[in-house]
């Protein structure tokens, strides 16, 4: 997708509850908790958008996460409400690189800062995919216009 | 909490989205996935009569699992929502005893019909809680009520 | 698998470490942590008898969780061993019906009594698998037999 | 802990089997799966110097994750064994900065390169232990010097 627009797209919210089996023994979510919340927070990027991320993979496209960087800033407590800020930083030639970051109840400051990158495979032969099903080009036009359906 | 009503308490609803990390190699949900669903579920139920239940931990109130079944009817597919529907179908002594049915998508017909017990814990002896927080029983009685605050 | 013998077949014993992420605000194990423990100990039963649970799928056989019954007796902490039990209790037509009790440290008493029911389905049609491959048959003659590879 | 050596600590390897409950959708190991063989391997380099991770939090010492970078590049099947290879790359001050690369099946290549940095704090006040345990200090010592138990 070359020629991708240079500026990040628009934040988008993804709000989530803390429970009890997010937690660890100190109370606290455990620092694997959160990869969940970031997950469904993208996949909820792309519905709101109109693409079904099941869609997607029935088109034969997997975006699997091939980078990842977490820097945990603050616990986040059982019972609180999260909310995962997410965007499109830049489309490197394929890959997206997300900027998502988490936030815990009222705090302003950010909880966990997180870089994500997704590259679209083949299903079946695990390659990269070049050329992505035209719905997908479509959805992540309208996320960097901040569009929803 | 002698004297308790016997007819069950209300439906409640419960919604949640079958995200990737829920699914296993078969691309359905996998088997122990439904019971963060339910548990998300139970607690949006004392939620939604006022109750936290990390206060009610914080009064020195536990709510374990002591018992578990599970049915399971249907496969949970990718990308559906599915919505978990609870009731707290009798008290036994202290014991509460839960309904928990989910369905998935449109299906009229339970993916999954769910039996667990709860039983309220001192949280730091471990021993059964007879006479449970004020707080708690309110939130009981209004669970029953099918009240909503 | 018509005819098949009514005594269960012997335990077989399957060890876990309970870690960090298996425990929840109370500081043990939450109760869903012991699923993984205990799929784990039927896929390494087969492997004892020489079944790769992934060949398995790959020949076109599931064999998925269709019921689940969990006491718990006992917390499980922190760090502790566990270990988990496993037979198979009896195979009713096609299905086969686990034992699986899960001890803690050096607890002559079970924390866990669990009974789980798996059926062979066809990978595709998601049907029930009336004849499995004959690798599955055999491997179940020989954790009857308590042989191991 | 300051004036701590410069070379390295020698790997540890730590072996894991990919279960299903691992899997996701496309059939290999979800992206997260890999933070619980991480923090498992961690713990066992802990272990294997006599030091139980579950004591160090009685002494009121947590060793949550602050910082965490993966990439991944290969990927995980179901059914394969993993090594967890690990060492203490640096201690910066007070952190304790891992390499954790994992290995899948007979892959000379790794699947995936860890970066995970860890820092002591008190169980109850949350804030950066400056004089760790004397149990810790010794087990950190330990691990450089490549002794076992």
């Amino acid at each position: 997708m070359p020629g991708y627009p240079t500026p990040p797209s628009p934040w988008f919210e993804y709000f989530a509850r803390v429970q009890p089996r997010h937690t660890d023994y100190a109370g606290i979510a455990w620092h694997g908790s959160c990869l969940e919340w970031m997950e469904a927070a993208r996949i909820e990027v792309f519905r709101s958008v109109g693409l079904e991320y099941s869609d997607l993979v029935d088109m034969g496209c997997n975006l699997p996460v091939v980078d990842l960087s977490l820097r945990y800033r603050q616990p986040i407590q059982m019972g609180k409400e999260v909310v995962v800020k997410s965007r499109i930083r830049a489309i490197e030639k394929i890959k997206l690189c997300w900027d998502q970051d988490v936030y815990c109840g009222n705090n302003s400051k950010p909880s966990l800062l997180g870089k994500v990158t997704l590259v679209p495979l083949h299903s079946k032969s695990g390659r990269v995919l070049r050329t992505p099903p035209q719905e997908f080009k479509n959805a992540i036009e309208q996320i960097f216009d901040g569009k929803k359906v």
